[in-house]
Protein backbone atom coordinates (compact mmCIF):
# COMPACT_ATOMS: atom_id res chain seq x y z
CA UNK A 1 0.00 0.00 0.00
CA UNK A 2 1.13 3.24 -0.36
CA UNK A 3 2.56 5.48 2.37
CA UNK A 4 0.06 6.69 4.40
CA UNK A 5 -1.36 3.28 6.11
CA UNK A 6 -3.82 3.79 9.25
CA UNK A 7 -3.19 0.59 11.32
CA UNK A 8 -6.67 0.43 13.90
CA UNK A 9 -6.28 -2.58 16.84
CA UNK A 10 -9.97 -3.91 16.96
CA UNK A 11 -12.05 -6.36 18.65
CA UNK A 12 -12.62 -4.62 21.54
CA UNK A 13 -15.50 -5.22 20.97
CA UNK A 14 -15.44 -6.60 17.16
CA UNK A 15 -18.84 -4.35 16.21
CA UNK A 16 -17.29 -1.47 17.80
CA UNK A 17 -13.83 -1.98 15.59
CA UNK A 18 -16.75 -2.56 12.43
CA UNK A 19 -18.56 0.60 13.51
CA UNK A 20 -15.28 2.82 13.32
CA UNK A 21 -14.37 1.49 10.20
CA UNK A 22 -17.75 2.68 8.74
CA UNK A 23 -17.55 6.16 10.39
CA UNK A 24 -14.11 6.24 9.20
CA UNK A 25 -15.57 5.80 5.61
CA UNK A 26 -18.29 8.06 5.70
CA UNK A 27 -16.46 10.69 7.44
CA UNK A 28 -13.56 10.73 4.66
CA UNK A 29 -14.48 13.70 2.08
CA UNK A 30 -14.03 11.68 -1.79
CA UNK A 31 -15.97 10.36 -4.39
CA UNK A 32 -13.92 7.59 -5.73
CA UNK A 33 -12.43 4.61 -3.48
CA UNK A 34 -8.89 6.00 -4.16
CA UNK A 35 -10.16 9.39 -2.07
CA UNK A 36 -9.98 6.87 0.95
CA UNK A 37 -7.61 6.20 3.75
CA UNK A 38 -5.84 2.91 3.56
CA UNK A 39 -6.01 1.05 6.73
CA UNK A 40 -5.20 -2.25 8.35
CA UNK A 41 -7.90 -3.43 10.96
CA UNK A 42 -6.40 -6.42 13.24
CA UNK A 43 -9.73 -7.07 14.73
CA UNK A 44 -9.26 -9.74 17.95
CA UNK A 45 -12.34 -10.82 19.96
CA UNK A 46 -9.59 -12.98 21.80
CA UNK A 47 -7.61 -10.52 23.62
CA UNK A 48 -8.57 -10.77 27.13
CA UNK A 49 -11.24 -8.10 29.03
CA UNK A 50 -10.12 -5.26 30.00
CA UNK A 51 -12.12 -4.77 32.52
CA UNK A 52 -12.03 -7.93 33.58
CA UNK A 53 -8.41 -7.95 34.11
CA UNK A 54 -8.79 -4.49 36.12
CA UNK A 55 -10.83 -5.91 38.33
CA UNK A 56 -8.75 -9.30 39.26
CA UNK A 57 -10.97 -11.70 37.27
CA UNK A 58 -9.02 -12.70 34.13
CA UNK A 59 -5.97 -12.74 32.01
CA UNK A 60 -3.58 -9.78 31.10
CA UNK A 61 -4.56 -8.00 27.97
CA UNK A 62 -1.08 -6.54 27.32
CA UNK A 63 0.64 -9.23 25.36
CA UNK A 64 -2.66 -9.73 22.78
CA UNK A 65 -2.32 -5.61 22.30
CA UNK A 66 1.64 -6.12 21.71
CA UNK A 67 1.00 -8.75 19.31
CA UNK A 68 -2.02 -6.30 16.97
CA UNK A 69 0.70 -3.56 17.76
CA UNK A 70 3.64 -5.83 16.13
CA UNK A 71 1.29 -7.22 13.50
CA UNK A 72 -0.30 -3.64 12.33
CA UNK A 73 3.81 -2.54 12.43
CA UNK A 74 4.37 -5.23 10.10
CA UNK A 75 1.67 -4.85 7.72
CA UNK A 76 3.02 -1.14 7.08
CA UNK A 77 0.97 0.91 8.95
CA UNK A 78 2.13 4.46 9.77
CA UNK A 79 -0.08 5.75 12.36
CA UNK A 80 -2.28 3.78 14.86
CA UNK A 81 -5.82 4.26 16.39
CA UNK A 82 -7.71 1.71 18.97
CA UNK A 83 -11.56 2.29 19.04
CA UNK A 84 -11.82 0.96 22.56
CA UNK A 85 -11.28 3.23 25.68
CA UNK A 86 -10.42 0.98 28.64
CA UNK A 87 -7.26 -0.18 26.09
CA UNK A 88 -6.16 3.23 26.82
CA UNK A 89 -4.89 2.22 30.10
CA UNK A 90 -2.29 0.41 28.45
CA UNK A 91 -1.48 3.70 26.03
CA UNK A 92 2.34 3.89 27.13
CA UNK A 93 3.49 0.58 26.59
CA UNK A 94 1.86 0.11 23.81
CA UNK A 95 3.27 3.45 22.63
CA UNK A 96 6.26 2.45 23.25
CA UNK A 97 6.41 -1.22 21.41
CA UNK A 98 4.85 0.92 18.00
CA UNK A 99 7.56 3.12 17.07
CA UNK A 100 4.50 5.20 15.17
CA UNK A 101 2.23 7.81 16.50
CA UNK A 102 -1.11 5.89 18.27
CA UNK A 103 -3.56 8.90 18.37
CA UNK A 104 -5.06 8.96 21.88
CA UNK A 105 -8.58 8.93 22.37
CA UNK A 106 -9.04 11.13 24.51
CA UNK A 107 -6.91 13.84 22.95
CA UNK A 108 -8.94 12.95 20.28
CA UNK A 109 -12.54 13.92 21.86
CA UNK A 110 -11.00 16.80 23.14
CA UNK A 111 -10.63 17.74 19.92
CA UNK A 112 -14.16 17.54 19.05
CA UNK A 113 -15.00 19.61 22.55
CA UNK A 114 -12.82 22.50 20.85
CA UNK A 115 -14.39 22.60 17.79
CA UNK A 116 -17.83 22.18 19.38
CA UNK A 117 -17.54 25.58 21.33
CA UNK A 118 -17.61 23.93 24.66
CA UNK A 119 -16.26 26.00 27.34
CA UNK A 120 -14.51 24.76 29.82
CA UNK A 121 -16.49 23.92 32.99
CA UNK A 122 -19.14 20.63 33.74
CA UNK A 123 -19.23 18.03 31.04
CA UNK A 124 -20.27 14.34 31.40
CA UNK A 125 -18.48 11.00 31.02
CA UNK A 126 -20.07 7.85 30.25
CA UNK A 127 -17.32 5.09 30.06
CA UNK A 128 -16.98 1.31 31.63
CA UNK A 129 -16.84 1.41 35.04
CA UNK A 130 -12.87 0.80 34.73
CA UNK A 131 -12.67 3.82 32.29
CA UNK A 132 -14.06 5.45 34.84
CA UNK A 133 -11.99 4.54 37.83
CA UNK A 134 -8.38 4.81 35.83
CA UNK A 135 -9.02 8.12 34.93
CA UNK A 136 -8.23 7.57 31.47
CA UNK A 137 -11.10 10.73 30.70
CA UNK A 138 -10.77 12.84 34.17
CA UNK A 139 -7.04 13.87 34.40
CA UNK A 140 -6.11 13.72 31.16
CA UNK A 141 -9.62 16.56 30.14
CA UNK A 142 -9.00 18.31 33.63
CA UNK A 143 -5.85 19.57 32.51
CA UNK A 144 -7.86 21.42 29.67
CA UNK A 145 -9.94 23.12 32.25
CA UNK A 146 -13.20 20.35 31.18
CA UNK A 147 -14.30 18.78 34.67
CA UNK A 148 -16.46 15.43 34.28
CA UNK A 149 -19.27 14.53 35.98
CA UNK A 150 -19.60 10.79 36.12
CA UNK A 151 -22.67 8.88 36.68
CA UNK A 152 -23.53 7.70 40.05
CA UNK A 153 -23.12 3.72 40.86
CA UNK A 154 -26.34 3.18 40.72
CA UNK A 155 -26.71 4.23 37.07
CA UNK A 156 -23.18 2.62 36.22
CA UNK A 157 -24.30 -0.71 37.03
CA UNK A 158 -28.33 -0.62 36.27
CA UNK A 159 -28.13 1.21 33.10
CA UNK A 160 -24.60 1.46 31.68
CA UNK A 161 -23.40 -1.69 32.23
CA UNK A 162 -26.08 -3.54 30.84
CA UNK A 163 -26.40 -1.58 27.49
CA UNK A 164 -23.03 -1.95 27.17
CA UNK A 165 -23.66 -5.84 27.18
CA UNK A 166 -26.68 -5.24 25.37
CA UNK A 167 -24.28 -3.70 22.44
CA UNK A 168 -21.92 -6.62 22.93
CA UNK A 169 -24.69 -9.37 22.27
CA UNK A 170 -25.92 -7.07 18.78
CA UNK A 171 -28.64 -5.93 20.59
CA UNK A 172 -28.71 -2.22 19.94
CA UNK A 173 -32.34 -1.38 20.05
CA UNK A 174 -31.99 -2.39 24.30
CA UNK A 175 -29.11 -0.33 24.63
CA UNK A 176 -30.92 3.47 23.59
CA UNK A 177 -33.49 4.04 26.71
CA UNK A 178 -31.03 3.17 29.58
CA UNK A 179 -28.12 5.55 27.84
CA UNK A 180 -30.96 7.98 27.19
CA UNK A 181 -31.35 8.40 31.00
CA UNK A 182 -28.10 8.92 31.79
CA UNK A 183 -27.45 11.03 29.75
CA UNK A 184 -30.32 13.14 30.65
CA UNK A 185 -29.66 13.35 34.04
CA UNK A 186 -25.99 14.22 33.35
CA UNK A 187 -27.87 17.53 31.73
CA UNK A 188 -29.66 18.13 34.74
CA UNK A 189 -26.72 18.18 36.72
CA UNK A 190 -25.03 20.88 35.12
CA UNK A 191 -23.48 18.77 31.97
CA UNK A 192 -22.41 21.31 28.67
CA UNK A 193 -21.95 17.82 26.56
CA UNK A 194 -21.74 14.71 27.65
CA UNK A 195 -18.89 12.33 26.26
CA UNK A 196 -19.20 8.94 25.09
CA UNK A 197 -16.02 7.31 26.22
CA UNK A 198 -16.88 3.81 25.40
CA UNK A 199 -16.97 2.76 21.88
CA UNK A 200 -20.11 0.63 22.62
CA UNK A 201 -22.28 3.44 24.14
CA UNK A 202 -22.74 5.63 20.75
CA UNK A 203 -23.92 2.29 19.11
CA UNK A 204 -26.59 2.77 21.60
CA UNK A 205 -27.45 5.93 21.61
CA UNK A 206 -27.88 6.03 17.33
CA UNK A 207 -30.48 3.27 17.71
CA UNK A 208 -32.97 5.79 18.85
CA UNK A 209 -34.11 9.48 18.14
CA UNK A 210 -31.15 12.16 18.84
CA UNK A 211 -34.09 14.69 19.73
CA UNK A 212 -34.95 12.24 23.34
CA UNK A 213 -31.19 13.54 24.33
CA UNK A 214 -30.51 16.87 26.17
CA UNK A 215 -27.41 17.64 25.87
CA UNK A 216 -24.97 17.68 22.93
CA UNK A 217 -23.00 14.06 22.71
CA UNK A 218 -19.25 13.74 21.90
CA UNK A 219 -18.73 10.56 19.86
CA UNK A 220 -15.56 9.26 20.65
CA UNK A 221 -15.80 6.77 17.65
CA UNK A 222 -15.95 9.60 15.36
CA UNK A 223 -13.55 12.14 17.44
CA UNK A 224 -11.16 9.04 16.90
CA UNK A 225 -11.58 9.14 13.26
CA UNK A 226 -11.25 12.49 12.58
CA UNK A 227 -7.62 12.62 14.17
CA UNK A 228 -7.02 9.73 12.00
CA UNK A 229 -8.23 11.43 8.68
CA UNK A 230 -6.54 14.87 9.89
CA UNK A 231 -3.14 12.58 10.02
CA UNK A 232 -3.87 10.98 6.52
CA UNK A 233 -4.96 13.75 4.67
CA UNK A 234 -1.81 16.03 6.53
CA UNK A 235 1.20 16.64 5.30
CA UNK A 236 2.93 13.32 3.49
CA UNK A 237 4.90 11.11 6.00
CA UNK A 238 8.63 12.13 6.32
CA UNK B 1 -4.24 -14.31 17.22
CA UNK B 2 -5.42 -18.10 17.66
CA UNK B 3 -5.56 -20.46 14.74
CA UNK B 4 -8.59 -19.48 12.91
CA UNK B 5 -8.37 -16.15 11.73
CA UNK B 6 -9.90 -14.92 8.73
CA UNK B 7 -8.26 -12.38 6.52
CA UNK B 8 -10.35 -9.54 4.58
CA UNK B 9 -9.10 -8.65 1.34
CA UNK B 10 -10.97 -5.14 0.88
CA UNK B 11 -10.74 -1.66 -0.01
CA UNK B 12 -12.70 -2.03 -3.21
CA UNK B 13 -14.76 -0.05 -1.97
CA UNK B 14 -13.89 0.89 1.51
CA UNK B 15 -17.90 1.11 2.93
CA UNK B 16 -18.71 -2.23 1.28
CA UNK B 17 -15.62 -3.46 2.81
CA UNK B 18 -16.87 -1.95 6.35
CA UNK B 19 -19.56 -2.70 5.95
CA UNK B 20 -18.31 -6.32 5.80
CA UNK B 21 -17.10 -6.28 9.01
CA UNK B 22 -20.57 -5.35 10.30
CA UNK B 23 -22.40 -7.43 9.03
CA UNK B 24 -19.19 -10.73 9.71
CA UNK B 25 -20.17 -9.55 13.44
CA UNK B 26 -24.29 -8.93 13.68
CA UNK B 27 -24.52 -12.67 11.63
CA UNK B 28 -22.27 -14.39 13.94
CA UNK B 29 -23.41 -15.81 17.04
CA UNK B 30 -22.24 -14.70 20.52
CA UNK B 31 -22.80 -12.53 23.98
CA UNK B 32 -19.31 -12.07 24.20
CA UNK B 33 -16.06 -10.50 22.59
CA UNK B 34 -14.41 -14.21 22.69
CA UNK B 35 -17.26 -15.53 20.61
CA UNK B 36 -16.37 -13.52 17.49
CA UNK B 37 -14.29 -14.15 14.58
CA UNK B 38 -10.57 -12.65 14.98
CA UNK B 39 -9.84 -11.07 11.29
CA UNK B 40 -7.51 -9.01 9.50
CA UNK B 41 -9.03 -6.41 7.21
CA UNK B 42 -6.31 -5.47 4.70
CA UNK B 43 -8.31 -2.21 3.00
CA UNK B 44 -6.82 -0.88 0.29
CA UNK B 45 -8.82 1.98 -1.75
CA UNK B 46 -5.53 2.35 -3.57
CA UNK B 47 -6.11 -0.69 -5.49
CA UNK B 48 -6.41 -0.18 -9.38
CA UNK B 49 -9.92 0.28 -10.14
CA UNK B 50 -11.41 -3.38 -11.53
CA UNK B 51 -13.69 -2.35 -14.39
CA UNK B 52 -11.36 0.62 -15.37
CA UNK B 53 -8.68 -1.86 -16.00
CA UNK B 54 -10.96 -4.49 -17.83
CA UNK B 55 -12.26 -1.81 -19.84
CA UNK B 56 -8.64 -0.74 -20.97
CA UNK B 57 -8.68 2.71 -19.23
CA UNK B 58 -6.21 1.86 -16.05
CA UNK B 59 -3.61 0.15 -14.94
CA UNK B 60 -3.76 -4.04 -13.89
CA UNK B 61 -5.01 -4.06 -10.16
CA UNK B 62 -3.52 -7.50 -9.68
CA UNK B 63 0.16 -6.67 -8.33
CA UNK B 64 -2.25 -4.66 -5.53
CA UNK B 65 -4.62 -7.54 -5.05
CA UNK B 66 -1.56 -9.57 -4.55
CA UNK B 67 0.44 -7.75 -1.98
CA UNK B 68 -2.67 -7.55 -0.26
CA UNK B 69 -3.17 -11.26 -0.21
CA UNK B 70 0.14 -11.51 1.11
CA UNK B 71 0.01 -8.96 3.76
CA UNK B 72 -2.81 -11.40 5.23
CA UNK B 73 -0.73 -14.30 4.78
CA UNK B 74 1.76 -12.62 6.69
CA UNK B 75 -0.95 -11.63 9.68
CA UNK B 76 -1.46 -15.27 10.01
CA UNK B 77 -4.64 -15.92 8.21
CA UNK B 78 -6.00 -19.49 7.76
CA UNK B 79 -8.58 -17.86 4.92
CA UNK B 80 -9.39 -15.31 2.85
CA UNK B 81 -12.81 -13.29 1.64
CA UNK B 82 -12.82 -10.70 -1.15
CA UNK B 83 -15.90 -8.93 -0.31
CA UNK B 84 -15.76 -7.29 -4.14
CA UNK B 85 -17.38 -8.83 -6.42
CA UNK B 86 -15.72 -7.77 -10.05
CA UNK B 87 -12.27 -8.54 -8.21
CA UNK B 88 -12.92 -12.11 -7.99
CA UNK B 89 -12.15 -12.24 -11.96
CA UNK B 90 -8.24 -12.31 -10.37
CA UNK B 91 -9.49 -15.44 -8.09
CA UNK B 92 -7.21 -18.10 -9.60
CA UNK B 93 -3.89 -16.26 -9.48
CA UNK B 94 -4.95 -14.73 -6.24
CA UNK B 95 -5.74 -18.33 -5.08
CA UNK B 96 -2.70 -19.95 -6.52
CA UNK B 97 -0.62 -17.27 -4.13
CA UNK B 98 -2.66 -17.49 -0.84
CA UNK B 99 -1.46 -21.29 0.19
CA UNK B 100 -5.17 -21.06 2.24
CA UNK B 101 -8.80 -21.25 1.16
CA UNK B 102 -10.39 -17.88 -0.79
CA UNK B 103 -14.58 -18.61 -0.07
CA UNK B 104 -15.67 -17.55 -4.05
CA UNK B 105 -18.39 -15.38 -3.30
CA UNK B 106 -20.70 -17.14 -6.44
CA UNK B 107 -20.66 -20.18 -4.42
CA UNK B 108 -21.29 -17.92 -1.28
CA UNK B 109 -24.19 -16.66 -3.11
CA UNK B 110 -25.52 -19.86 -4.64
CA UNK B 111 -25.63 -21.93 -1.00
CA UNK B 112 -28.00 -19.04 0.22
CA UNK B 113 -30.06 -19.03 -2.89
CA UNK B 114 -30.55 -23.12 -1.63
CA UNK B 115 -30.77 -22.12 1.64
CA UNK B 116 -33.66 -19.38 0.36
CA UNK B 117 -35.41 -22.82 -1.40
CA UNK B 118 -35.04 -20.97 -4.56
CA UNK B 119 -35.89 -23.39 -7.54
CA UNK B 120 -33.44 -24.46 -10.82
CA UNK B 121 -34.86 -21.73 -13.14
CA UNK B 122 -34.50 -17.80 -13.90
CA UNK B 123 -32.82 -15.41 -11.05
CA UNK B 124 -31.99 -12.28 -11.64
CA UNK B 125 -28.19 -11.00 -11.66
CA UNK B 126 -27.34 -7.33 -10.30
CA UNK B 127 -23.97 -6.18 -10.73
CA UNK B 128 -21.36 -4.06 -12.38
CA UNK B 129 -20.99 -4.19 -15.65
CA UNK B 130 -17.71 -5.87 -15.68
CA UNK B 131 -18.99 -8.55 -13.17
CA UNK B 132 -21.59 -9.33 -15.75
CA UNK B 133 -19.88 -9.23 -19.09
CA UNK B 134 -17.16 -11.37 -17.46
CA UNK B 135 -19.46 -13.89 -16.68
CA UNK B 136 -18.17 -14.18 -13.00
CA UNK B 137 -22.25 -15.69 -11.80
CA UNK B 138 -23.33 -16.44 -15.24
CA UNK B 139 -21.49 -19.42 -15.72
CA UNK B 140 -20.81 -20.45 -11.73
CA UNK B 141 -24.72 -20.65 -11.46
CA UNK B 142 -25.68 -21.78 -14.64
CA UNK B 143 -23.97 -25.23 -14.09
CA UNK B 144 -25.93 -25.79 -11.20
CA UNK B 145 -29.39 -24.63 -12.79
CA UNK B 146 -29.85 -21.50 -12.36
CA UNK B 147 -30.18 -19.14 -15.27
CA UNK B 148 -29.18 -15.56 -14.81
CA UNK B 149 -31.41 -12.73 -15.84
CA UNK B 150 -29.67 -9.25 -16.42
CA UNK B 151 -30.52 -5.58 -16.52
CA UNK B 152 -30.71 -4.44 -20.10
CA UNK B 153 -28.06 -2.06 -21.46
CA UNK B 154 -30.05 1.03 -20.86
CA UNK B 155 -30.72 -0.05 -16.85
CA UNK B 156 -26.80 -0.68 -16.64
CA UNK B 157 -25.89 2.46 -17.86
CA UNK B 158 -28.57 4.83 -16.29
CA UNK B 159 -29.63 3.18 -13.05
CA UNK B 160 -26.86 0.64 -11.67
CA UNK B 161 -23.67 2.46 -12.53
CA UNK B 162 -25.63 5.65 -11.14
CA UNK B 163 -26.35 3.72 -7.84
CA UNK B 164 -23.22 2.31 -7.24
CA UNK B 165 -21.12 5.53 -7.96
CA UNK B 166 -23.68 7.21 -5.35
CA UNK B 167 -22.55 4.40 -2.49
CA UNK B 168 -19.14 5.10 -3.57
CA UNK B 169 -19.60 9.03 -2.73
CA UNK B 170 -21.27 7.92 0.64
CA UNK B 171 -24.90 8.85 -0.99
CA UNK B 172 -26.26 5.68 -0.31
CA UNK B 173 -30.05 7.00 -0.04
CA UNK B 174 -29.83 8.37 -3.91
CA UNK B 175 -29.03 4.49 -4.58
CA UNK B 176 -32.27 3.57 -3.71
CA UNK B 177 -34.92 3.83 -6.12
CA UNK B 178 -33.16 3.55 -9.46
CA UNK B 179 -32.21 -0.12 -7.15
CA UNK B 180 -35.51 -0.86 -7.01
CA UNK B 181 -36.75 -0.10 -10.40
CA UNK B 182 -34.10 -3.11 -11.89
CA UNK B 183 -35.08 -5.50 -9.00
CA UNK B 184 -38.55 -4.84 -10.13
CA UNK B 185 -38.29 -5.55 -13.60
CA UNK B 186 -35.98 -8.42 -13.19
CA UNK B 187 -38.57 -9.84 -10.95
CA UNK B 188 -41.25 -8.96 -14.05
CA UNK B 189 -39.66 -10.80 -16.48
CA UNK B 190 -39.45 -14.56 -14.30
CA UNK B 191 -36.82 -13.70 -11.93
CA UNK B 192 -37.57 -15.62 -8.89
CA UNK B 193 -35.16 -13.82 -6.78
CA UNK B 194 -32.61 -11.63 -7.33
CA UNK B 195 -28.49 -11.63 -6.35
CA UNK B 196 -26.96 -8.34 -5.58
CA UNK B 197 -23.30 -9.38 -7.18
CA UNK B 198 -21.78 -6.35 -6.10
CA UNK B 199 -21.03 -4.87 -2.66
CA UNK B 200 -22.41 -1.11 -3.38
CA UNK B 201 -25.74 -2.26 -4.59
CA UNK B 202 -27.22 -3.81 -0.83
CA UNK B 203 -25.87 -1.12 0.35
CA UNK B 204 -28.30 1.00 -1.27
CA UNK B 205 -31.39 -1.30 -1.30
CA UNK B 206 -30.66 -1.37 2.53
CA UNK B 207 -31.29 2.73 2.48
CA UNK B 208 -35.13 2.28 1.21
CA UNK B 209 -37.90 -0.03 2.59
CA UNK B 210 -38.05 -3.43 1.83
CA UNK B 211 -41.82 -3.71 0.91
CA UNK B 212 -40.71 -1.59 -2.42
CA UNK B 213 -38.92 -5.07 -3.72
CA UNK B 214 -41.09 -7.43 -5.89
CA UNK B 215 -38.46 -10.60 -5.45
CA UNK B 216 -36.69 -12.00 -2.48
CA UNK B 217 -33.16 -10.42 -2.64
CA UNK B 218 -29.77 -12.51 -2.09
CA UNK B 219 -27.41 -9.81 -0.75
CA UNK B 220 -23.76 -11.19 -1.69
CA UNK B 221 -22.04 -9.40 1.34
CA UNK B 222 -23.79 -11.52 4.13
CA UNK B 223 -23.81 -14.56 1.75
CA UNK B 224 -19.81 -14.37 1.91
CA UNK B 225 -20.06 -13.81 5.73
CA UNK B 226 -22.10 -16.40 6.73
CA UNK B 227 -19.41 -18.31 4.16
CA UNK B 228 -16.89 -17.38 6.78
CA UNK B 229 -18.44 -18.20 9.90
CA UNK B 230 -19.41 -21.61 8.80
CA UNK B 231 -15.62 -21.96 8.19
CA UNK B 232 -14.68 -20.43 11.41
CA UNK B 233 -17.32 -21.84 13.93
CA UNK B 234 -16.61 -25.57 11.81
CA UNK B 235 -13.79 -28.03 12.54
CA UNK B 236 -10.48 -27.10 13.68
CA UNK B 237 -7.63 -25.75 11.89
CA UNK B 238 -5.46 -28.70 10.84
Amino acid sequence: MNTKVLGVLGGMGPLASAHFMLRLTLLTPGERDADHIPAVLWSDPTIPGRPEFLEGRGPDPLPALLRGIQGLRQAGCGAIVIPCNTAHYWYQPMLDAAGVPIFHIVDAAAEDLRAAGIKPGPIGLMSTAATQRLHIYQDRLSSLGWDCLVPDADEMAGKIAPAIAAVKANQVGRAYEPLRQVVNGLAARGAQAVVLGCTEIPLGILAGPADGLQAPVIDTVDSLARAAIRWAKGPPAA
